[in-house]
């Protein structure tokens, strides 16, 4: 029997984090199987370089066996927020192993924050409508003595006056600590109740927080709420560590059904982002993930499913069916989740097939949109985009899996919403005009630089309706037979990339087409079109239009509302009335799978080319 | 860094279980910490000699350096039901340390049943009443297909016709396989319910069992029932497992305090039994531990807090406050009991100082003798004898720290109720007569035995009124200054034991008195004197009365009623009404400390010596 290989620590000074590194995985591996904030676009395959780190401390090896003196120290290193690809002490965390235990440094531009986590309704201060799940009582008590030796559950229960409550097993444990803590002759303590259940005993004064999570298929969004004012906190967000298994749901659905360790991974890289998130959240308000009592989690029925543990072989195929849509309470620590002893997490209601309840919640912040007269579309853009259609008082919804181009992903220069991305595309005077963020030197692009890409080639008849890239132009280059359109120095859409779009939006438009078909309603009757998700708040709707996104409609009736279903998620966490309904919400929808539909692939084909006329519209 | 100790485990076919040892601990304890049952009367200090094994496969050493070659095996080993103490194979398990993986072969006689688990109210082929927590509903339904593609937690709900009820999360995961593990057309499955919530999915016609467990300071024993005939299908009983860490209550208080690693020492112990005998009792009745839907567990107010992982530290110490003494439904899970996925712990209510949910059970099951008219008095005999004296319509209850000296515990040739210990004593004659289990040659002392051999010593003036053993009798024998009164070869009563029965029998008679004198009432005022526990069942009340342990009243008057607790604890697994009884109980019982009185001192010394006149009683 031979001794088990030891296990090496990483310690992340700067994120006060410290993890467990499993076998031969990478520094970026450990560190997204723990939900640190590494920015790593291209999954950790080696070909993006922006998961940059420094080895402060302790040895490791390069996985193509560069030499170790490449990865030593020393004491003059470049400014840290620079990143010098050819300095020898800033390397990519997805090409080092690690060889003992090690201090790493996570350059500034690699710490993820999230895709603009500000894109949502509502801004940074709002306060939200406060009728929590979770009470607060302070009480004040005679401490225990021979004639009054009553259990300490007892004296906390009759001062409620409640005797009837029940007590988390979690929370029970810590009781009699709790109330000793203040005193002899007095006791002191917090009590925090969550329905008929006493779930936390804290000091006084002690605060309540609540988490709201967006677990998006490409990112993970997280909203840390004071829930005794309603007031947000901080949010912070990152990249799904769930992509190292495959950037859409039918990767990690096939990953997961390949055995119970399988689905582990993908559950405890879910798990692992939102403990991340929560501590980074609650370290940057001087408290700690002890203190949240409540949280509400939103995703589409594959992420609530790998995050509750719950199978998803059966969701993957003919008929994609849910283990579960009702809403649900699981216990933090059931999940795996590090709150208040007895903290709970509510799991937004799913709706049917992918639809789950990211877009419940979505459909929840928009409601004052498309509660009214007419019909109205909502259409929440992701890697799997959700649509809505609301006519007569019914609400139908389908699920597209429009893939992440996009949001810029798989797009070979794409990258998230950073310093120096391309956001804006535009045509003047026949030519090319971008804009960055940040307005620093043009290194990639983002999803809306894109969409407006693509317009503007199209415009310029660099890309033909079909989709292909015009052989002969200046701003056209080819190498190994792949031609691409230039957009700046070292910016280029691929062939490969114009397809990726077309996939995308042919997806999208076919769903609101089928939608719209069951109805027997016409494109031009679609009065609100709600385009929700962080991506769609940044887009130019023209662009959508250009390149047949979306339907021709006058640009009045779009209304663009940013990440809706981080709003929602954030209201279920402070109301119950909203809890209650977000579920009504998602008994209203009728669910359509679109994907068996013998009508689907047609409809694709005819949506899968640009639109041969453009659009009337001035340049 | 160096690598961590390899872990080695050791497999015990017979028992069907492999285990893995921790550092240098011995194979006697880890097996029981991991609950296995290995007799151990001394608690693995190597005096006893009763926890024999046979290495079959594996590397060990001996704690005292014996050459390796005593640990060889040869096939023509002795008769595996032989221990023969000489013989090279056969060796006691505390004085083994483990050096490989191990194949582990116990002794028969080293397998330990508990001390008499028939010796309870009703018999083997009880059935009782049947109000079960869970109900199982057989469902047939249709298979999911594209036009009926509800969730399978839906679908099954809607089948129930109870929309609202809720999905423990452990079950959930379980439920879609379930469902479609019957085939594709149709979906079969057994679904059980507990309150208002789904706690399993299974085939069906698979069983509903139920786990009731005694879990006493110094034998657990379990009962398993079917939950759907009532009928008792199996009972087991195994030494508990904390005694490694002190036979007494405050002892293992002591040691639950020193840090939250000791505390779970004790918290593992008695989950590791209570896993071990499940599995045990349902591998006897050809099922697994998995099938168990519910159970019930009673135990002193020490006991439920440890189980429950409660601190005890406010226990052991003035005013003796229990953190919770409500009934308590926890899930099993998080305990650490391996049943079916949702399956909950009924943990019996307790009711002040260490007077707990085994005396609450012990109360339910002798109801019809004490819920008579007149003044009764109910003592459960234990490590820890918890009384109540029931008159006017109150219950007022005390706890005595009594000792396991009435058990046979640390009594030097004391030992459990097994072949070849002594249980009866009488003289005849002017001489002892000695009679022993099995009729086997005598080996030691039961508790009954210990009972007796007093109260003949006692007569035969071997022993005076203040405990003085004779020393001038030819019956006793004097060995480095401490006298010992010979009952057979081998097998004696020392001076130390004759003042562990005065200490044990003095405090049961201070309680009784004090509690008397509180109403007022005398002995003679007693119209039932009724006597349960285990132990209780077998001792010779004219001999508890010759000693002093029961007033002298009339025989009549006595009723033993053998295991009160485990009666009490299956009719709570079977009935809800029963749980709701045994909860009025607790809230009508009045708790008495008599520990912390000024008077418990000078009556437990009034009570310290023997009967100075035996009591009227033909020889």
């Amino acid at each position: 029997m031979s001794a088990p290989a030891a296990r090496h620590r990483l310690h992340f000074p700067e994120l006060d984090r410290e993890i467990e590194v499993r076998g031969e995985e990478t520094i970026f591996h450990s560190a997204r199987r723990n939900g640190l904030r590494i920015v790593g676009a291209c999954g950790g395959r080696g070909t993006c370089g922006t998961c940059v780190v420094r080895v402060v401390e302790g040895r490791i090896d390069h996985i193509h066996s560069a030499p170790p003196d490449l990865l030593e120290t020393d004491d003059d290193a470049a400014s840290a927020d620079k990143v010098a690809p050819g300095r020898r002490k800033w390397l990519r965390a997805c090409q080092l192993r690690v060889r003992s235990d090690c201090t790493i440094e996570v350059a500034p531009r690699s710490l993820a924050s999230v895709v603009r986590t500000d894109a949502d309704l509502g801004d940074a201060s709002e306060t939200l409508p406060l009728d929590p799940a979770v009470s607060s009582h302070d009480l004040l008590l005679p401490a225990a003595t021979l004639s009054d030796n009553r259990s300490d559950a007892d004296r906390v229960l009759q001062a409620l006056g409640m005797p009837d409550l029940g007590i988390d097993l979690g929370a029970a444990r810590g009781l009699s600590v709790a109330l000793r803590d203040g005193g002899d002759a007095h006791w002191a303590v917090r009590v925090r109740r969550h329905g008929h259940e006493l779930i936390d005993f804290a000091p006084l004064g002690s605060r309540s927080l609540g988490l709201a999570v967006d677990l998006g298929t490409t990112n993970v969004a997280a909203f840390l709420i004071d829930l005794e004012s309603g007031v947000r906190l901080a949010s912070l967000g990152i990249e799904n560590p769930q992509t190292a298994w495959g950037a859409d749901l039918i990767s990690r659905i096939n990953h997961a059904i390949g055995g119970p360790c399988a689905a582990a991974d993908l559950r405890e890289a879910a798990v692992a982002a939102i403990n991340g998130l929560a501590h980074d959240l609650c370290l940057a308000v001087g408290s700690h993930a002890g203190c949240i009592v409540d949280a509400v989690v939103c995703g589409n029925t594959a992420m609530h499913h790998l995050l509750l543990g719950l199978p998803v072989r059966q969701l993957g195929r003919a008929p994609f069916v849910a283990a579960l849509h009702a809403p649900t309470d699981a216990k933090a620590r059931d999940l795996g989740l590090s709150f208040c002893p007895g903290a709970r997490v509510h799991l937004a209601p799913n709706v049917g097939g992918f639809v789950g309840g990211d877009h419940v919640t979505a459909l929840l912040a928009t409601e004052e949109h498309w509660h009214q007269a007419g019909t109205s579309l909502v259409m929440d853009i992701g890697t799997n985009t959700e649509i809505s259609l609301i006519h007569g008082g019914k609400i139908s919804s389908a699920s597209c899996p429009s893939g992440p181009a996009l949001e810029g992903g798989h797009i070979s220069c794409g990258m998230r919403a950073a310093d120096g991305a391309v956001e804006r595309v535009r045509v003047a005077d026949g030519h090319l005009v971008i804009q960055t963020i940040g307005n620093r030197a043009p290194v990639g692009l983002c999803g809306s630089g894109v969409l407006d890409a693509l317009a503007a080639l199209r415009r310029l008849d660099i890309v033909n309706a079909r989709g292909r890239i015009a052989a002969e132009h200046p701003d056209v280059e080819e190498a190994d037979g792949l031609r691409a359109a230039l957009l700046a120095p070292g910016v280029r859409i691929t062939q490969h990339d114009v397809r990726a779009v077309q996939l995308a939006k042919a997806a999208i438009r076919t769903g609101v087409e089928l939608l719209l078909r069951d109805h027997g309603i016409a494109e031009q009757q679609i009065d609100r079109f709600i385009i929700a998700g962080a991506f769609g708040a940044y887009i130019d709707i023209a662009s959508g239009i250009d390149i047949g996104l979306f339907p021709n409609l006058p640009a009045d009736r779009f209304v663009q509302v940013g990440n809706a279903a981080g709003l929602g998620t954030r209201r279920m966490l402070t109301s119950l009335k909203a809890r209650a309904r977000a579920a009504e919400i998602a008994g209203a929808c009728r669910y359509v799978e679109l994907s068996t539909r013998g009508e689907f692939q047609k409809t694709f084909m005819h949506h899968i080319g640009f639109p041969a006329e453009l659009p009337r519209r001035s340049q």
